[in-house]
């Protein structure tokens, strides 16, 4: 008995059935859906232990792909973080950050100015070179006047909204958000997408389900490849369901929430299945940030065993649930520990579909075929993760540790007024609420041994002094070789607002904008 | 779009192929295999969220069985936790609790005078009715001295120790703890049985596997049903590992220990399966507390999303990883939000045998095999699960309802210096460092929206009266009727320890015990 068979150990099983090379000179490009959820935490789906285990559907599909547990976001915050997918740059160099203050997160709110930049290269607009169909359904993010919207930069169909679903607004000082058909609005959250923010009764879900099913019915019957880009927002607050799921979870309205979109995700595949083209489609699920823990307990998920949620560059902002599905082509039930990022998933779709990734710009996102296809882990320890809020590198990880040059959760001043990102988390000289440089001798973790980041490894240890020696060089070169983007989410202005988006005059619906005043926007955290 | 099917909302199959009465009218008593971890938190099973993913086995033996996700320990330290499972009983009833000051936590270490009464009935006891062969593999804990050891409380064979595997010690002022084959001693640790505390290299958990698998091979040859208790103790620092393992998980020492656990569960299992009796074999994996916190993160578990951990009456102290396996019996992928018990792998033991529970006496476990073999709910909100300290009810969980009377996690002189069972985590007048009395209002935490116990009920809503009411009426009602039982943890003797177990002569190893000076134990948290 002495003699353990190791065969047991084997985490992550290797599958050779298909190579890369094999699946490619098929020659025909797989489809391709991104399911990114708005504000979910890596904590929120059942196979990663959430304690009622409400996601059957999500947790079936990890069994029928792989899972993977290091898998981040390239911000803290929505907007950024989905620049980052879309362009496989980090916002840093996508423009999507602000320069305004120190290290201070920045989205697209109704009153910015600025959007993703045209000389952005997006993931359908690369796609187009192979035929491609491209809808998004749900969030775009991206900035809201007319010249940032989505399909002026590459997708062909769009049903959804420009901005978070905040409101409702009377429309004098603030216009309620509204909801686009492709490049025309149809109308406006709370006048005619109803959202009831007592009950949380919202149909959207089912909305934003039915166009995707849609869209993929008339793409398989075109026998035209496709990307879906499906970016759901129920999980972010104000957090919905529709009538059939309010109540049904064990955790009120955010967990009746991710149960319809649980149940979406089902349907999704199910209908991949039934069309026959599940092994010719590749789908991504995973998320834009951590868990809102300032909107728990009732409007906020989980981040299961990670140190705080949004808005920081602890694990809990930034790890995300992370499931990619192929059936043919991804082995079930496999787990990869390799470190990968959103941005990947652009260059992993351009490779995946034959297309040679932009070469004329710096691209974070790397080609994860060999993790996904092969179970390769040869990237494991080479491949840096980057925490940034707004231009300053707070953090990185390389291989199982993190070593975090900056700290800050949030000021003083907003902790003291109920404003809290790590509820229930302190963790003395790292939860900080004054800006902490630590640049000279980064606090750094042993994410494995301390997924929490509670210990940091004492600096006189001959572990801290390796591990510092190899992070440094790869912050050195990434810092010496970055050349930042124009920053896009400096400025604000009431009258960009949504008062009259395209569409607006069918519609009865334009609203009057005040007179343009400028003023450099403040972002607090 | 808008109808939503319900199918896809159903998390827990409901099992109609063998009821109850089906199961025991064949007439055969089936074998029960409880499997007890030491210290293993919630947290610690890849199908419970832990990062690394490193338990395939019992994430398998999940899938294959039913994972009960409110399962809790009886009390949030070792040995009350392992007398309850054996009695059925709360420790305040069975004796296993100290009367030395308010709320303590006690065990037995070496120097405890008293041990498991032999007034209390364990279950390898009532098993024998139906000629059960009981075996203990691995930790006791219910007292060393002779007349507390397995042998003379049920059980047929042994092979393990009375205590935890402290040491070394030089055998003058404490000798080293004893390894027992049956009712004597083979030898002690660190002399005869190898524990390096510098590599944390031990073959102790493969001793264990083998100890177990020859005897469900001997009983299986025999036809003959039984008990196996298969308590392994790697998990509980010093941690261990076998040198096969030391070095394969991601996060040191402790993982290496879980995945020599996990391996040897599914050793287990393929065992059943091998000799064709895993049909007639009901197995149940649980841990006896949660996760050391204060061992983290070196040699300490993770308590997932909980809050604290070991030591303390705190989710992350007493929910523990449950999985209960029993093919074509329990339906396979199944999960239970039943709040369930350790005490109640008595009774339901009892049950599958066969054999009527003791009516002399008041039981706290109750019979879970609705739940287990039809996936019933109906005992879904009336069963209450309690939270003690010594005699001290500190908490009390109803439906999803968790009220703490009391609140403690240790004393300010201890927390600094650094006892901390709450590391990295402080909730405002939760976590306190006084022993708060809340009696007369509880802090009421619903743990569906709030497993974490972040954040308390305002007294002032409807919803907080409505739950005080009815959990008032449980708790009026268990403290107007309970008669603790003699306190077996209030007194310490340097006399008692392990200085001359059975069988030392014929090894050479009896040690001359001091003179006999007791005194009340100082139980200080």
């Amino acid at each position: 008995m002495r003699v353990v068979s190791l065969a047991n150990l084997v985490l992550l099983s290797v599958t050779i059935c298909c190579s890369l090379t094999e699946t490619l000179s098929n020659g025909s490009s797989p489809n391709i859906i991104i399911m990114l959820m708005d504000d979910m935490g890596w904590g929120d789906l059942g196979v990663l232990g959430q304690p009622s285990k409400e996601t059957p559907n999500l947790d079936a599909m990890a069994a029928q792909g792989m899972l993977l547990t290091n898998f981040y976001t390239a911000n803290p915050l929505c907007s950024p973080s989905r620049a980052a997918l879309l362009t496989g740059r980090l916002p840093v160099r996508n423009g999507f950050y602000t320069t305004n203050a120190h290290a201070r997160n920045a989205y697209t709110p109704q009153e910015i100015v600025g959007g993703i930049s045209k000389d952005e290269i997006l993931l359908p607009e690369m796609l187009k070179k192979k035929g491609y169909v491209s809808k998004i359904v749900g969030k775009w993010h991206l900035g809201h006047r007319p010249q940032y919207l989505p399909l002026e930069h590459g997708f062909d169909e769009w049903f959804g909204s420009p901005n978070c679903h905040f409101g409702p607004y009377n429309g004098s000082v603030r216009p309620n958000i509204p909801v686009y058909n492709n490049s025309e609005m149809i109308g406006r959250y709370f006048e005619d997408f109803k959202i009831d923010l007592r009950t949380g009764e919202s149909n959207l879900t089912q909305m934003y389900l039915m166009e995707g099913i849609d869209f993929i019915r008339r793409q398989s019957d075109a026998k035209q490849p496709f990307f879906l880009y499906w970016a759901a927002d129920a999980t972010h607050a104000p957090v919905y369901a529709s009538k059939s799921f309010l109540g049904k979870s064990q955790r009120g309205r955010y967990g009746d929430a991710v149960m319809e979109l649980d149940y979406s995700v089902g349907q999704i595949l199910s209908l991949l299945q039934g069309l026959g083209i599940e092994k010719n489609t590749f789908v991504f699920f995973t998320s834009d940030n951590g868990a809102a823990l300032i909107s728990t307990p009732h409007e906020g998920g989980s981040n299961g065993p990670f140190l705080c949620g949004k808005q920081t560059t602890f694990e809990g902002g930034m790890r995300e649930p992370a499931i990619a599905w192929w059936p043919g082509h991804i082995k079930d039930g496999t787990v990869s520990l390799q470190p990968a990022n959103v941005m990947d998933l652009f260059t992993t779709s351009l490779v995946l579909a034959g297309i040679s990734p932009p070469d004329d710009r710096t691209l974070d996102g790397i080609d994860l075929t060999a993790v996904l296809l092969n179970g390769s882990h040869k990237l494991h320890n080479s491949r840096p993760i980057f925490f940034y809020r707004g231009n300053e590198m707070m953090a990185v990880r390389l291989g199982q540790y993190k070593a975090h040059y900056w700290t800050w959760s949030n000021s003083w001043e907003e902790f003291q007024h109920g404003v809290n990102f790590c509820p229930g988390q302190e963790v003395p000289g790292v939860t900080t609420h004054d800006q902490k440089e630590h640049t000279l001798q980064p606090l750094i973790f042993h994410l494995g041994q301390d997924p929490g980041e509670k210990y940091p490894l004492s600096v006189l240890t001959k572990e801290y002094q390796e591990v510092l020696r190899n992070i440094s060089a790869v912050v050195q070169q990434h810092q010496k070789t970055l050349v930042p983007g124009m920053p896009q989410l400096n400025m604000c202005d009431l009258a960009v607002m949504n008062w009259a988006p395209p569409g607006c005059e069918k519609l009865g619906k334009c609203l009057k904008p005040p007179k343009s005043a400028p003023w450099k926007c403040l972002w607090p955290h």
